[in-house]
């Protein structure tokens, strides 16, 4: 008996009208023509609405919603979803400005990174956004900062777990890290804040990212509230903030599940009523960057050339890892998946056939799916990258090689 | 008995005065400030020109040497080496519009990549430079355009070869492979070839790249000679041009030793006084990118902050992998390996340390420098990582969250 192949997770954001994929509405073909040039990526308001709902759904409605504009910072989608959400986290000094370009409150607006510059700590102290402090360092820097502008700034404290998030495509707590300031260390580091001229805002507590697994994720939010709760004991006063961090995943790879939000949900629910008291002044905040945005997004590429090589077939596009790094296996992965590919034009096709898809870089790493089942496609056809949403352009090495830039639609 | 820790190799092009770094004869610090800001790249025009004078002086006389842009493209880069060697290659269309601005004449520019649109194609035939054909397909789109144009393109055969570069970085012939046309559809294609309106010019036989060991590359020139020779004599006139690639490799992690060059040079005299009569029509051309100019750079970020987590110091700078990916270690790759790095304005220090180095991207993939001893740093010291003159800045994604990108000076 042979095991079953692992397949790609359903898909079904985006609607297939006479074999075409349609994005915000509009099948591809036409997408292409308006955009006036492939490559580009693509992304649909509508299943970011969508997707805040459902999260709207299924988490307690006194938690709130960041978007870390890190997994998508094209200024209309950060414009869409300052709609819809009820801050911003933002990762550096120009995402600062982007954030700030949108109606959302400069008190939800949230600035967390390693290495701020001074030049980025005093715009985001002259802003009044909320400084989340990744060291002692940068909490006296930001003290000194806000006296030279007569400004009290906004600080939380970024807190290095004594926890990881199990199973994390990134872990980002637990033992030593270069973010945020050990929890042992904390306390001492609270005394300290307290002496200085800084408003406290409360704590930010990240302990990794992209997990599709629920049980992880529920153990770490219990972890996260109990570390945050003692640390509040030794705060100078009670967090006006507990930003819990994130970490929901979205299934890239053949064989991956879709994280069980109801499951999520319903454990957050326990948990807030269960503190509801100590919790009284203070917002329960989750950050999602990737979750709200990755699926939302196409990346789009025309065949340029089909060729044969020693009986293998390839879709040689214009499009690449110059735009889409991490679909291509970001420089030489080991072990190499393919995210979900399909032809944009042709999504079942008259035939089917084995193909590699590949960019126009010379590197055999310019590889967009590697041996994949698709429609047959000739020079003209759209070769659609899903999941594009996060991560994407703003990821990827785009003047390698010279190539012209992707473009960018919101529809 | 326990083994010696593997070294990075001996790098000696940037003299060290008063302990500090000096790149192009400028001291860092002084560098740095003449630059205006951290990060950016510093490439040595005279380890350029060392480089090229060292190649000239182990590879027989009569082989030409091209400049691969594609790994540092520079305008001034490009204009330095313009009038160092003997021809460009270009793997764009906007590295196309680079080399045509320099004085080097079209017909020892050429053009690879698979891929290549029809927009591409008509600037290169109406530059006249020497098209790299990658498929029979595009030999026909070179021939239209050609016609519609009215100028006869000139071309040559990109061959995959029926080999590869043993212990290669990147293998780039051998079965199946988008790059060329398979070595044994090369005659077919010939024929073909012969009744276009086309110039044909040779061939580009390229196995690898980055590649140390001389023997592999010894035996890859035996074999791309024997094949480039077989096409010949499917050729409908003498090739002009014989491209045998390149694949000369630098010394990036602990434990690599320096290519032997001597070697292959003497080697490649042995191949061309054998091969002299059947060459008399034929120029032999070596592509090189990262081996003329990835020595002669330098990535330089300043510290911001000095932290400690649970017992380890990191150093976290204003630059990371948004600017220099290969040496983050390309977004998480398994057996991640140090690149050189040293701190500039203290290259011995007052006392070492062992510290990891981490910019100020909000991923713990940023990280130059992995427990690494180093001299003792504080904010504001220069952290400096050799080897960085290729694949550098225009390979790395420098969107990514949005911080200010790398300044590249020559000096």
């Amino acid at each position: 008996m042979s095991a079953a192949r692992p397949q790609h997770a359903a898909l079904l954001q985006f609607p297939v009208q006479d074999d075409c994929l349609a994005v915000g509405g509009v099948p591809l073909t036409r997408l292409a023509q308006r955009v006036g040039q492939t490559p580009f990526f693509a992304y649909d308001r509508a299943a970011m609405t969508r997707r805040v709902a459902e999260l709207r759904e299924h988490l307690p409605p006194s938690v709130h919603l960041h978007y870390a504009m890190k997994a998508n910072p094209m200024p209309a989608v950060v414009q869409h979803m300052a709609r819809l959400v009820d801050g911003i986290d933002v990762a550096s000094g120009g995402e600062l400005r982007t954030a700030l370009d949108t109606a959302m409150p400069a008190q939800n607006i949230s600035f967390a990174g390693p290495g701020k510059r001074d030049a980025e700590l005093s715009c985001a102290v002259a802003a009044g956004i909320v400084l989340n402090l990744e060291s002692e360092g940068e909490m006296e820097r930001a003290a000194a900062i806000g006296a030279q502008l007569g400004i009290q700034p906004r600080v939380a404290v970024r807190v290095n777990p004594d926890f990881e998030l199990k199973s994390s495509g990134m872990r980002m707590g637990g033992g030593p890290k270069q973010f945020g300031v050990d929890a042992e260390r904390v306390p001492a580091m609270l005394k300290r804040l307290a002496a200085l001229e800084l408003d406290f805002n409360g704590f930010h507590i990240f302990s990794g990212s992209q997990n599709l697994k629920a049980a992880a994720i529920q153990e770490a939010h219990d972890k996260t509230f109990a570390l945050g709760l003692r640390l509040a004991e030794e705060a100078p006063r009670a967090p006006r903030i507990m930003n819990i961090g994130g970490g929901f995943g979205i299934p890239y790879f053949p064989g991956e599940e879709r994280l069980d939000l109801q499951a999520v949900g319903q454990h957050l629910h326990g948990l807030m009523d269960r503190h509801a008291p100590q919790l009284r002044e203070s917002q329960v905040v989750i950050e999602l960057g990737r979750y709200l945005v990755g699926e939302a997004g196409v990346y789009v590429a025309s065949v340029v050339d089909r060729k044969e090589s020693r009986g293998q077939v390839y879709l040689v596009t214009d499009g690449g890892l110059h735009h889409q790094l991490a679909a291509s296996g970001n420089f030489g992965q080991v072990i190499r998946k393919n995210y979900p590919v399909l032809i944009g034009n042709k999504v079942v096709g008259a035939g089917r056939e084995t193909v590699s898809v590949v960019g126009p870089l010379c590197t055999p790493l310019d590889l967009l799916a590697d041996q994949m089942e698709l429609a047959r496609a000739e020079p003209g056809d759209l070769v659609v990258v899903l999941q594009s949403g996060a991560y994407g352009r703003s990821a990827s090495p785009a003047a390698f090689l010279s190539h012209p830039e992707a473009v960018e639609v919101l529809i």
